[in-house]
């Protein structure tokens, strides 16, 4: 074995599983062999300083010109301006286009160089082909960025036109987004800087997305519940900007606190997983890997043309560098929305509280399948809680308060799990009862929690409600109190505290 | 190998995974043996036919009464009368109250034995330690079936009252639901015998829970779905009634074509099994078995009671008996759901068609994990959708049609897809453009599919929606043409296409 390895240092890891031993000797049945090269290696030129200078004009322009903007409603350079306008963008707007005039009250220069003020970002909104030219155009302007939104190039074959691009990019140091992308959101800037609806709603989570489709689910899911986002970013052909540019901005980036990026391939692994470290401890990172088969790298490939790689070598090098990976879509904009509403936790005991049995034999399997430890309740802790239950409910973990009781009741016990501090995360299942409706619960739950915060007891809370729609309602009082809780499933709470807690270890925030 | 069979008969099944060989012989690295009398197995004293008679009385009820009727709000010998009544239940109801007078503008009886006509059902809502003599009350009454809707039994330690009640039920041939239910619902017949909010939408799905709380999600999810129901069944203690005598009706019963069933055990496995055999190629049979994990199976001791077995036997049994098991309460509520909108597929065929290049690649990765098997598109029909495609969509498997095209290039390819014989279901990702905006695209493709379903294609379709919020309404109506749709997400519609297919494989439904 060490003689495999020390001939061979391009492996990086060796997996033997199972290993049989008997009389006769050793035998591995199964090895994996990791090769530390297997993710593409770029060389960026660029410095740190220079990336977050760059990103710094991209994602939060003094001034924009739009290239190709048109009065005409429908085309894509009237919609990228008319959302940058009604968006609120307080900064400069310079529409450009060879016909002149003026455009939703602005008025429109023929090209960039009657632009006389500095300008830090150019959209494009033209014909892929009039691309290279415009581009040629804005760095002789030295206009830093660009943000191609035109598709037309690497994924519909035009791969050369693409490379022009490049070539002018780097000719004139330009950084660009894109191209083949819907835009980007920039919410603390009221920046929306895209052909898509606009979206204002503020929060931590900052989002990005290879592709357009993606792109449009994201901005659905955020709108329908309520998600606060700092920034949403189409990635598209990545022919310049990476995804470790968008960490290395989002790193220092005070409006965000957790980044989810769909990706179906990375073009410099490195960086991008140097760049996941250094971030990921203080701000989650989560990955949806696109083209984890063999079919669905398939059609990456004839999709971005990306190269999706070895999906285990992903699966391992991601978990090592921190970042949390979501199965899918859903899961990663559940991830994105849980994740910076909780708290880290301080250790792996997780209790359940239930007032409904049946959830809470359904919360304990959940449990189990994302690798959460149902603690052990310590003798005296349970002694607690079996003053407050009825002699029939069960304590031990879960605690089943059963379904009959009073407000009162939800409320000692939750207090009680949020103040021992042998207790690390609570998961709570509630029951919609006539004696404790669901506004009831949500309105004594998020009490009960605040009031522990400001105490100094904070711990991850979720929440599973079972009963008629009106739980729909509580679910939301309780996640813009900073408690993720879901109506009609025992899955999905679980499933968000076992991807913040995958995020603590990956990172070593627990012991565990 | 065969000498260890011999002599133990009660081996049912023996799995050798892996089994290594070389030169020096055979040898199995690990050997799971599957006992036949590994479910726990009772002796029903009912022939067939005496089940369905039974059952028939307990869920179309000629006539009602309502032991323990009250007039006074809140109490659960109300809300059952209130809801039978306000339910709009078309049969004779008897509220039972000693003290007479008149409740909800129904003459009360002061007992059993004051009623003077036939009655099919006694609901009970009295205190358990009241239950006994209640049910010999209804025995010499001839009250052929009961709903015992209190808690207080088994599930409290109190094993010895439910046994009595057991007792006297068999004493007397009475058929009983419960202890320890909200009761239950039979749509086609207005019975809402419960004292949950009541429910009336009609359709093909039968639902039982063994949990109240679990109950209470079925009915919120179904409601905020508008999912149709057919009936809605608490098991609670399960003391008399359980799932395969629920089997027996529903098998029968027109108004039936999909039955969902919450467990946390079984207390006569070999019936349960025979029944599903029975039903499940007629009508899908969805089982969630909650105690799936150690941790589960010990919560559901508390709860119910419940011996929950080993969950890996459970998992080889139901799929052998062609039962759909949901790995999660979410999952049970989305297969029910959409199971009985998709028609049986006529093989193992599966085609996505997208606008979003990045949708597809999900949607690849989700049908790899759900078992799908991604056809292999014949060249001549790869060469019919190149014709309709863009030249730089992709052909193939995922179809990427691309995201900037005009309604007709949708409707032509998924009418495509439809009529060609050699597809057997079609995965749609939907991507929202100004061009083809949600709902244009839900009008095509449920004209395109009702137009193909009446020139007899008739094939599974589910669309996945990538979109601003307007592609919730979307989803809405494509669901109610059964097609089932769903916004923000790549897996729901592939894992209920996998569900479907299981079913069909499990009940050799299509060649595999």
């Amino acid at each position: 074995m060490s003689h495999l390895i020390d001939e061979n240092p391009e492996i990086s890891e060796v997996d033997l599983n199972p290993v049989l031993v008997d009389q006769s000797g050793v035998m591995a049945v199964d090895v994996r062999v990791l090769l530390g090269e297997a993710l593409p290696r770029a060389q960026s030129p660029w410095t740190q300083e220079q990336i977050l200078r760059s990103m710094e004009k991209l994602l939060r322009p003094a001034s924009i010109a739009v290239i190709g903007a048109s009065a005409e409603a429908g085309k894509i350079g009237n919609s990228v301006l008319r959302n940058l306008v009604q968006g609120g963008y307080q900064g400069k707007i310079h529409p450009v286009n060879p016909k002149g005039g003026e455009i939703l009250g602005l008025p429109c220069k023929r090209s960039v160089a009657e632009i006389d003020e500095e300008v830090d970002v150019a959209i494009f909104a033209i014909p892929a082909a009039a691309v290279p030219a415009g581009l040629e155009e804005i760095g002789r302007q030295g206009i830093p960025t660009a943000v191609l939104i035109p598709s037309g190039f690497a994924e519909t074959g035009r791969a050369d036109l693409q490379e022009q691009v490049q070539e002018v990019a780097r000719r004139y140091g330009i950084r660009f987004l894109g191209p083949n992308i819907y835009g980007y959101y920039y919410t603390p800037d009221r920046v929306c800087a895209t052909f898509c609806t606009p979206y204002d709603v503020r929060g931590p989570v900052a989002l990005s997305s290879q592709s357009g489709g993606i792109g449009m689910a994201i901005l659905g899911f955020a709108r329908s519940a309520n998600l606060g986002v700092s920034a949403i970013v189409g990635l598209g052909n990545k022919a310049d900007v990476d995804e470790d540019d968008l960490l290395t901005f989002f790193e220092q980036d005070q409006a965000t606190s957790c980044i989810a990026m769909h990706m179906e391939d990375l073009k410099d692994g490195r960086a991008f997983l140097d760049a996941a470290r250094r971030v990921s401890p203080r701000k989650p990172v989560i990955v949806l890997k696109a083209g984890r088969t063999r079919a669905g790298a398939r059609a990456a490939r004839s999709h971005t043309g990306a190269l999706a790689g070895d999906d285990r070598v992903y699966e391992d090098l991601l978990a090592q560098h921190g970042v949390v990976r979501a199965p899918g879509l859903r899961e990663m904009l559940e991830y994105a929305r849980a994740l910076p509403a909780m708290p880290t936790p301080r250790g792996e005991n997780v209790l359940i509280i239930t007032g409904a049995g049946g959830s809470g034999v359904l919360l304990s399997d959940a449990c189990v399948a994302e690798g959460l430890r149902l603690m052990t309740v310590p003798q005296d802790l349970d002694a607690s809680f079996r003053k407050l239950i009825p002699p029939f409910g069960a304590s031990g973990n879960p605690i089943d308060i059963t379904g009959g009781e009073p407000p009162s009741t939800y409320r000692a016990a939750i207090d009680l799990g949020l103040r021992d501090p042998r207790v690390h995360a609570l998961v709570i299942g509630y029951w919609h009862t006539i004696v404790t409706p669901p506004h009831v619960f949500a309105e004594l739950a998020m009490e009960v929690v605040e009031a522990a915060r400001r105490d100094g007891h904070s711990k991850p809370v979720v929440v599973s409600l079972a009963g008629d729609v009106e739980v729909e309602e509580a679910a939301d009082l309780l996640f813009r109190h900073q408690i993720p809780a879901y109506p009609y499933t025992t899955e999905t709470p679980v499933a968000v505290l076992g991807a913040k807690y995958r995020w603590a270890r990956a990172n070593h925030l627990i012991e565990s």
